[in-house]
């Protein structure tokens, strides 16, 4: 084989990989947003060949041979092209020990899981869960031994969504938020509640898709380039940097909440639109790892959007929308409601202070569950003993408890721990921009621009062409989690008015 | 190779189709509904590459050699198998005569097509639709010669959604309707005019999509298994029998446009939902040809929707809808209004007794297109000369003109005949149903269960085990024209009192 036929095969080797994934992201999509309901089964059948076709691609012998090849070529290569080299080993040494069979079935479980828990959510029933997620906890615990046999299953699973995370250093960083903020939580009880009775007024649906449309103008979301729809759980998916989509729900009586899953997922959005479209139909397209875009995310949603300066710039187009039901209401008081702390039942909606403890509860059940200490049986349990304990809140009901998240339906274990790191690396970020540039003039106009440009500059364009730590690195510095907490710290503190 | 292996491959080269299908249509469907603006790029990527992944798999010489294996064991195989054999090998002897390289292209130009036919329709620009409208002829016409090199090429097209349909069969049949029609519309023309003018009052959207609700549940569309959408020109696709979408167009000041573009789309959509679900994932699914299957749809568009029995079933609750625009208006009036016969612009929006005009001039350009006679630069002029000559009438722009159907931009040459094939043998269908039981009355309560019965058992359920022309034997009868011009004459007569 002669290099140049090489670095053709490794081309089109990339553009099917992506031509099956857009395959199954379009009927993932047409699943949760318009298809009719009882459907679910003839895109399962389609979405197991289909992925039955990848694994059958990808687990060929001639594209070890094609790697292998390559690899020994490295002067030849761009980075790009090497880097399209190292990722891919890792998958096809990861595939190749997946037997096809498990893989096709896996896929058609992942589908109907969906639906199942859907239905499950809307019924409120666990019972009707657990059979699909049994066998999900049961594929993910021999996929742990598949991905890195070395390793503790749990930290096989973290390691594919932030590259080198373990249990040990999660513990140490949760034990870090719980030693820091249980405190302020505390405090926070004995003081006088943040009135948000405002937000929970009548705002009609209509009204809050304009606000959506205001927002992602906001943001500077392209919509010629990014789509919104409605779905259950909001949720991003990118197709290439020139095609995003993001999903809301809008909820009558809950203003903050379509709205801060605009702005989150808007995040999502910006990161994948932000990516070098040199990456498109290749490997180094789209975020790096769940950590870094949750960093994305949730800068935006709560460094950026619940920030005094942000309210101030969108808020009089906000009471425009709605301006009865905002009738009185001043942008600081919107800002005080929107940053209104206590413990809740429901993750998406928790505020930034209690956030992480959601997190830590996912963490410690998803722990014990492919440590094989926990059964899925004992599931709702736990969950409504972890709620009393970290969070002092009684779980009513299995839609409010254990069943609120997609997560698990779609196969995603490990996942969770990212959000709280992305908050942290997002804290270190924000740090590093204001030492560098004006932040709060131009986010205090209602312009993004400078701030998504840093990001774009630091982070976006990347795509996955640097490891995930090497990102952070970059853009955070080393990793120092109390700057996390010194930030939500001193929001609090100002806010409840502590000492 | 024994039997029950060929078998099974048999049926997993039949469910790989299907998947490669779905995934195709997914993207299709994502294309022409949510997808923002400037992502056909992507799309086309995608549908390319998978289409090539496609077409090697059918072209592979193995499949080849199972289906000459099967087709020496027809005493072993159901009558199911044996069919799915034959039309296997017609896919495969017409597949592999494509040159990979070619069909992929093709694949991606039609992705292209659709995108920018899009465009130039908005803008009234053929000019900038005009390149890949000549691409796509080029490649029709070099297919038409893998379809069948014996034919003349148009005829090869025609034969593929009407199994031996030619052009010497239509010029008789179109033949027949121009003798029988044009003398009726020429005395129309002297006959005071029907006023519809409550029909192009304002209807919001919002209301029409509750009548497009009613109608579904009317039509007995189980909203489980079909869901509506809105596109620029409406379509029926279906995934599986369990799995239909169906969508519309809104104009606020047309109420009857989507009405009846929900009951015909709606027709289709009953046909695809009464195909037998055991055929699902092989390639006995779904309506037999475009012939039959705007014979549904314009069964219920026209020879259900537009009866008077129907329209006094459905009024009450129409009016109800829209108390202001029809107030004053009684059933015969709305009766009479959707049946006003007028020379007009717009195929989809024409009246019943002028449709089959709108077709013959579609026949008439491809087949000269096709035929080598006509280039593409000159389908403005034709298209406008044949409209004044037919119809009387003058054609403004291109977008009222040569750019009002999608069927070219999707790569469909050949397919208009069937619109008026169809309409042909829905007439036959229904005298023979009129001999066997009552329809009008059950219609006339708004009950189309037995009509829908009536149709699922003669052509639903079939699929595509049976021939078309089997199919519309066993419905209609040998083929008549004059039971069609016999109906449309005694309809029009009677509407505008002519002798």
């Amino acid at each position: 084989m002669d290099l140049q036929t090489a670095l053709q095969q490794l081309e089109a080797l990339q553009q099917k990989q992506y031509a099956y994934r857009t395959a199954s992201s379009a009927l993932y999509l047409d699943g949760v947003t318009v298809a009719p309901r009882d459907t679910a089964e003839g895109r399962g059948v389609a979405l197991g060949i289909l992925a039955g076709e990848e694994h059958k691609l990808f687990s060929d012998p001639q594209v070890g041979a094609l790697l292998t090849f390559l690899e020994g070529e490295t002067t030849g290569l761009t980075p790009e092209q090497a880097r399209q080299v190292q990722l891919l080993r890792r998958g096809y040494d990861q595939l190749s020990r997946i037997p096809a069979g498990e893989y096709m079935e896996y896929a058609q479980l992942t589908n109907q899981a969906s639906d199942v828990w859907h239905r499950a959510k809307e019924a409120s029933d666990f019972a009707l869960f657990r059979p699909v997620l049994e066998r999900l906890v049961a594929f993910q615990k021999k996929f742990a031994g598949y991905f890195d046999s070395t390793k503790a299953p749990y930290d096989a699973l973290l390691n594919e969504y932030e590259r080198g995370m373990t249990m040990e250093k999660l513990d140490r960083f949760f034990g870090v938020l719980r030693e820091r903020l249980v405190p302020v939580i505390r405090e926070i009880a004995g003081r006088p509640q943040i009135d948000d009775s405002f937000l929970h007024r009548s705002f009609p649906v209509e009204q809050q898709r304009k606000l959506s449309d205001y927002l992602m103008e906001v943001l500077g979301l392209d919509r010629a380039h990014c789509a919104i729809g409605e779905t259950e759980h909001p949720f991003t998916l990118n197709f290439t940097s020139q095609d995003v989509r993001i999903t809301t729900n809008y909820k009558e009586h809950d203003l903050a909440d379509s709205m801060y899953s605009v702005i989150h997922e808007g995040g999502h959005a910006l990161y994948e639109l932000g990516v070098n479209p040199a990456y498109d139909y290749n490997c180094l397209a789209g975020g790096v790892s769940m950590g870094v875009h949750e960093s994305q995310s949730r800068f935006y949603e709560n460094l950026i959007g619940r920030s005094l300066p942000f309210i101030r710039a969108v808020f009089p187009r906000i009471r425009e929308l709605f301006p009865q039901q905002l009738e009185n209401v001043t942008a600081e008081d919107f800002y005080r409601a929107v940053n209104k702390a206590q413990p809740s039942l429901i993750r998406t909606e928790a505020d930034e202070l209690t956030y992480c403890f959601h997190v830590m509860i996912r963490y410690e059940i998803e722990k014990q569950l492919i440590g094989g200490t926990l059964e899925v049986k004992d599931i709702p349990q736990v969950w409504n003993a972890l709620y009393r304990d970290y969070l002092g809140v009684e779980v009513p009901d299995d839609r409010r408890g254990c069943l609120q998240d997609s997560h698990w339906s779609g196969g995603s274990f490990g996942y969770f721990p990212s959000y709280a790191l992305g908050s942290a690396y997002g804290v270190q970020m924000l740090r590093n921009m204001e030492r560098e540039m004006d932040v709060w003039g131009p986010v205090g106009r209602g312009d993004l621009s400078a701030v998504t440009g840093w990001l774009r500059d630091r982070i976006h364009r990347y795509g996955c062409l640097l490891e995930p730590g090497e990102v952070v690195e970059r853009a955070c510095g080393p990793f120092d989690p109390t700057v996390y907490t010194d930030y939500l710290e001193d929001k609090y503190r100002r806010l409840y008015g502590l000492k």
